[in-house]
């Protein structure tokens, strides 16, 4: 069958996502501020009824997995052959908005009703997944649910307690999972033929530069570091300017040292960030003692973020030195980059370009797909986020948008039922 | 009578003097770092008691005024003449020293006991004063008690409450003061013929310097702005450099240029100080939005102050309006100078230099002097503090040098005591 005319015919209802949209935000936590849904709780249980039923409605049969995950499959016509999947999450940072994850999730249940009203069937099995509690959780985790799915979430981290007491396991439990089975069924390498995740951008780059799709070139990795100043906390009134060791004028210089070091990598990816910090003692009439503040270096190359940090390193110690200030510096976590295979990237820019205008771009967050790169080939498509906000309850992005991003996504599974094989296409 | 002659009999009694320290020190709180004796408390009431029976030991005719400070009075030979006062304070900031205000109360009784000792009779009443609640009070005022002696604790001050629901009001009344009477004594100018204190000096210069003693040429004003500093919160991973407002960044560019202008000022003793600031929202993954900062310069000469102030706004809007940040300045308080009448300048430095090293300069800090001022010339004598610290535990100053201290200020009493009546040597 040919691909473009199938293709065609798999327009999304932009009313109908619209609608599912708002129906998903009335599950949420009203005395909390935005559109809060978090994982493991009553709200988030509703909503994976009311979505449990959509998937049925869309043809798909539906089964909770060890890790909690919500799964809808359509059966596929060749049975050798592993599922496609497409997938995101439902829960919301505290305060969050309407469309981070959520989207991804209603997409996959549009595609197999599209799928279903077109009387189109797919070589491939295809997989809709609503992965449990991917943004951070009271657990100090994120991607809870992609994590079990691929046989990473040790002991360790099922251990973890709520501030009630309740284990993750137990959560996990609760929330329908099956913790005990999270080993035996662990995906392995190989057993998906491709992980598709539609997400809104979260950035403001689609949105200024006037392109309705993204195409992720990849998912960066963070190196992040906590760097401490220390001076001497003097009396602001009696200790004259020449005879200062002051943690926040030394700062000052530091931090200004490394925006101009991010700022002029080549690789225009490369982010730097100093978000947080700590200033000791902190009262208006007290030379600063010490300035403690955390830094992270996000690349597709992580050798970028390497580089940056040695050469923030030797400049920042320069410039302690010379103001008699100590300065100690230790790395708190790295994250490698998830690279999107050139043949993925291909095969979804093509879907998306006949779709609308279209960019390349890295994800500067981290997803599920970061997990299921594991055991599949991942790509993703981007759609706009209204001033780049997301994790707040202004996030938008127009339901117009949304379903040019479903249509793209719907292009590449069919794209990717039609392609050869895994390895086959090398 | 010759002064020469009888300033070479007042030899403070160094052990005496640690004596009398370590006796204060052992009214503390326990349970509180440091040294801790704040106002209005048992261990302040327990240490007013022990000062009271040091001063009727040592000649002086004891009572508390209106606004609870104790005071120590020995007549002079000649009743048409005002009072020279000695005065400082002995409650202490939480985790404080043995040595700031104590010494200055201790050096007035010493004084006293030296004149009896020595058969000295002063022209002068003399008045040796410990002033209550010197040090910032849970009330969120400090000077207390010099303001109630000079009428300036108005109304709204009185009516402020601690914790408990305590009216400072009634706190002084609880003290021995006597809050309705604050108006009748207020002391009018010219009451005093001089007001002297001897205190820590707070700061490293005298020790760096390798002098003993200081002369104060006159109390810094203080100008205090807040500052804040709006960009944009944005998720650090997908928000490229290019299209960032962000507010820690800028602070950092704004933060170094008001040290630049603070250094380069050609007045030897301006200082200025960004000690506090809050960043927002102060998460590692996301672009800071708004930093808010108080900052502080002080001088001597308050139109210094005014110039670094002007200066700063031009520079730090350019630097705020280049980098697309929002910012706003507005005055938080504003305390003129306190200048030391150069007769008073001069005759102190005479008592200090026939003593040991002495160096001229500023008080980045404010005292009891500042209120006194209102009604009578002022003029400070300082002691070195060991590393410049004070207000913490390490706080200290050599036996010896407080000796010295004394021993200058008994000399300066005795000058004073000779000179002709305030106006006459204009």
């Amino acid at each position: 069958m040919d691909v473009g005319n199938r293709a065609t015919r798999l327009k999304p209802d932009t009313d109908r996502l619209r609608s599912d949209i708002e129906a998903l935000s009335g599950f949420v936590d009203e005395t909390k501020p935005g559109w809060t849904r978090r994982p493991f709780t009553v709200w988030y249980d509703r909503s994976r009824n009311w979505l449990a039923e959509r998937m049925r409605e869309a043809g798909l049969t539906v089964h909770v997995d060890a890790a909690s995950n919500l799964i809808g499959l359509l059966p596929g016509s060749d049975p050798s052959l592993p599922p496609i999947m497409i997938g995101s999450h439902t829960d919301t940072v505290t305060g969050g908005g309407r469309f981070d994850g959520i989207i991804g999730v209603l997409a996959g249940i549009e595609i197999a009703r599209l799928l279903k009203e077109n009387g189109i069937a797919l070589r491939h099995p295809l997989e809709v997944v609503d992965f449990t509690a991917e943004e951070p959780s009271e657990y100090g985790i994120s991607t809870v649910g992609s994590r079990g799915m691929v046989g990473n979430l040790p002991d360790e981290m099922l251990e973890r307690t709520d501030a009630s007491g309740l284990t993750l396991r137990e959560a996990i439990a609760r929330q329908g999972g099956s913790p005990e089975k999270l080993a035996v069924q662990a995906r392995k390498p190989g057993s998906a033929a491709v992980y598709l995740e539609l997400h809104i951008e979260q950035g403001p780059v689609l949105e200024q530069t006037g392109h309705k799709l993204g195409v992720v070139l990849g998912i960066v990795g963070i190196h992040r570091y906590r760097t401490t100043i220390a001076g001497e906390p003097n009396h602001a009134g009696t200790t004259p300017m020449s005879m200062r060791r002051d943690a926040l004028a030394g700062f000052c210089e530091i931090g200004l040292a490394f925006e101009r070091l991010c700022k002029q990598t080549y690789a225009a990816d490369v982010v730097g960030t100093i978000g947080k910090l700590t200033n000791e003692p902190n009262a208006s009439n007290v030379v600063p003692g010490a300035v403690i503040f955390d830094m992270e270096i996000r690349s597709l190359d992580t050798s970028v973020c390497e580089e940056i940090y040695r050469a923030f390193a030797e400049e920042a110690s320069q410039i302690a030195a010379a103001r008699g200030l100590d300065l100690r510096l230790e790395p708190l976590s790295k994250s490698e980059a998830i690279p999107v295979e050139p043949k993925v990237k291909e095969r979804i820019y093509e879907a998306c370009a006949s779709v609308a205008p279209t960019a390349m771009l890295p994800s500067g967050a981290g997803h599920d797909a970061n997990q299921i790169a594991r055991i599949a080939p991942i790509g993703m498509i981007f759609v706009p986020s209204r001033g780049g906000r997301s994790h707040c309850p202004e996030e938008w992005t127009d339901f117009e948008d949304v379903a040019a991003g479903v249509e793209a996504l719907a292009r590449a599974v069919l794209s990717f039922d039609d392609a050869p094989a895994p390895g086959g296409e090398a």
